[in-house]
């Protein structure tokens, strides 16, 4: 397995439980992937992947598994929603928009779950004309379903916090698949009963560390794979000087940064060219720490919608026992990649500015700040997952999990169900291992 | 210099004139980058770039230094055009469609120009409108500006044949980009007095190999380059277990090449995400040698534009003296992602049916054959040039030239003009050597 995050340490698990032998070669110095443990305050915290909402049946079987409980997102009160020059606070779901805008967002969620539900997560290029909707932009479909500046706004802010890219970034088609795997654009944007239902009391990075664990010595971290060759017998992986040989191998890395690696032979043109062409979303993640939550004495949850501000958005995330507060939110896609680039005291400053603007003063003076930069991280340059500019799946898409050799494709970009998310790593470790032990 | 194209060499004959030292560290076993020495029935040819227009100096001048004289490409008789289940032949440069879809075309074309002349070819990003120009797809703009099924075949197979994409995958900026450095859509498509006007006696290959000869042991050739690593005092580039060191290094591969060498301290964020995000389009050249240049003697000039065949266009390639016949034509975009993976006697097959459907049964019976897999092709994974997709060049353009400490970009991609040409290449050559001169 290259890459020890969920995935490549899933796949080991469950081969190395039907009897085979494993090993997890990762290039950072830790595992988790784009799960990552953080301190803030005292607190651990996830500085990467973080929530798991009630259908994502695989994470849920880890923690269980591993007997790490899990804990509702905060929701009592009210979020707050502010596009388009209109702040208002809700309850609930559904950001609160003037009735006619609200009406307007719901016709266009219609619209596109409907034909998310035509698009087969494993196939999305045999969906009914698939290529008429990876032919445009998410942005395009946007402008010609939505009118209201609100709505437009709405669904631009809610694909970038999804996908970390902006809508004329992305391929409709994409978008489309990333819903469908997910359960539809209701579930990934939800709270309560939905993608941000709930966390891991620890943190979600603990199932990587337990994991590994496990598998002792079978993990070896700090080993960047450069080199792949693989012939009739089997496949000689390299780090620079070291080398191991076994029967097949399973790069977990997603397309972008598989797409690094030499490979003897070369890969094929059309698997060489998706890895041109699936790049990392662009994300910061921030935690910052408060001596209190002081939001919900003024009845809110924390949760902020806005397209006002560089930062966002950003939701509770105060100790699940305790007095401090917590709040925990990101940069994402064009957002991120401009502040990627600044130092952390000037992104700092404008995160708690941000926070101020509809929390007061007293968002200014935080006991802790920590992020994570993940577009600069080396090994990751991105997250949370890779999107697909228009064209991609329709063109390159088979490629994406089928075998070249003794080759195998995993990552939570290949899962038939969640793909970008944690459980979608799992799922995608699960299957591999399967196909793998079906030629050993 | 890494790379041993047209820009690398240019930049290294350029600072070594200057009194620099310089070194050439090429991955392939041979120099030219994207243009390729070929031979078929006896008669050397070009298996990449190949033609020259009067407006690309550069290359107009560094044949003029080495003395290799220019053709022009042949065009005495009728063009054939098939689009959209209509057949027709024409003379010169406007495709022969009905009447009202040559007003329409001319109409697009004529909207595609007005929008490409506000366009900055430096800085695409600075255009009016540059982030709605560059949040739809070339497809988007298509289906917006023309209505007659064979405009819209037309515009779709002059995208796919100038830029080796689908119209669906492309940034409509990044097509008006391109258009702007080139001197506009119309030089860019046209024969007579346009990009495709001429070619070099011999092949323009020849020129990369003379500059290589004047460079001598400056130039390494199979040395793929692994990692460049700098420092305060200079840089490190590492093929393997060879290592060299100087003051500056230029990258000439594109951005989805470049993205593949390990760097130490890692690429900013900016920079490494849009190596994740460009691209190579996707093309098989194909020469065609006969016995006799058959379509001719029909008043036919060779040159086909057809929706109706995975192949195409392709051009009279008779040698310029002799009495032999020849065709060199693509597949480009999906055409070649599809083909590119089948067996070279079914491509060939293909070639040879897709021409007698327009030349008849003389043209099943080929003297000779050869063709180029340039996205199979290991070290370049694609061609003519790097093509973004949407939101790239707004989000992340500005990184394409911008140095990095002591890492300078140089390559086609990044010329101020003939972007995508192999003048374009030259001129970036030229500018990275003025830049490396003035910090030397």
């Amino acid at each position: 397995m290259v890459g020890a995050g969920f995935a490549g340490l899933t796949a080991a698990r469950t081969l190395r439980s039907a009897g085979h032998s494993v090993l997890v070669i990762e290039a950072d110095d830790r595992v988790g992937g784009r799960t990552k443990r953080g301190t803030i305050a005292g607190e651990t915290v996830d500085l990467g992947g973080q929530w798991v909402g009630p259908a994502q049946a695989r994470l849920l079987a880890l923690a269980k598994a591993f007997g790490v409980a899990i804990y509702p997102q905060f929701t009592d009160g009210r979020n707050i929603v502010d596009l388009a020059g209109r702040r208002a606070t809700y309850v609930g779901e559904t950001p609160a928009l003037s009735p006619v805008a609200l009406a307007e967002f719901a016709l266009a969620i219609g619209r596109f779950e409907s034909l998310a539900r035509r698009v087969p997560p494993l196939s999305p290029w045999d969906a009914p004309d698939a290529e008429v909707l990876d032919a445009q932009t998410m942005e395009t479909w946007i402008l010609a379903n939505a009118k209201a500046p609100a709505v437009r706004s709405a669904l631009r802010l809610l694909i970038r916090t999804l996908a970390c890219v902006e809508a004329g970034d992305v391929s409709l088609l994409a978008m489309l698949a990333m819903a469908s795997a997910a359960g539809g654009f209701n579930e990934m944007i939800s709270t309560r009963g939905g993608a941000q239902d709930a966390m891991l009391r620890g943190g979600v990075w603990q199932l990587a560390d337990r994991m590994a664990q496990e598998l002792g010595p079978a993990v070896v971290l700090s080993a960047p794979v450069s080199a792949i060759a693989q012939d009739d017998h089997g496949v000689t992986v390299s780090s620079g000087d070291r080398q191991w040989r076994g029967q097949f191998v399973v790069i977990t890395a997603p397309p972008a940064m598989a797409g690094r690696i030499a490979y003897a032979p070369p890969l094929p043109a059309l698997r060489d060219g998706l890895s041109q062409r699936m790049p990392m979303g662009c994300v910061i993640k921030v935690h910052v720490a408060y001596g209190r939550p002081f939001w919900r004495a003024e009845g809110l949850t924390g949760m902020v919608l806005s397209d006002r501000t560089a930062f966002g958005p950003w939701f509770d995330h105060s100790p699940e026992r305790g007095t401090t507060g917590g709040l925990v939110g990101f940069f994402a896609g064009k957002s991120a990649q401009q502040w990627a680039e600044r130092s952390p005291g000037a992104r700092r400053d404008k995160v708690l500015k941000d926070i101020a603007l509809y929390f007061g003063d007293e968002a200014l003076k935080p006991l802790d700040y920590v992020e994570e930069v993940w577009a600069a991280s080396a090994w990751h340059r991105g997250g949370y997952a890779a999107a697909p500019g228009p064209g991609v799946l329709t063109g390159f898409g088979p490629a994406l999990r089928e075998p070249i050799g003794r080759i195998h494709w995993a990552g939570t970009e290949t899962a038939e169900a969640f793909a970008g998310y944690i459980d979608g790593a799992i799922r995608s470790g699960e299957s591999v291992a399967e196909a793998i032990a079906r030629r050993l």
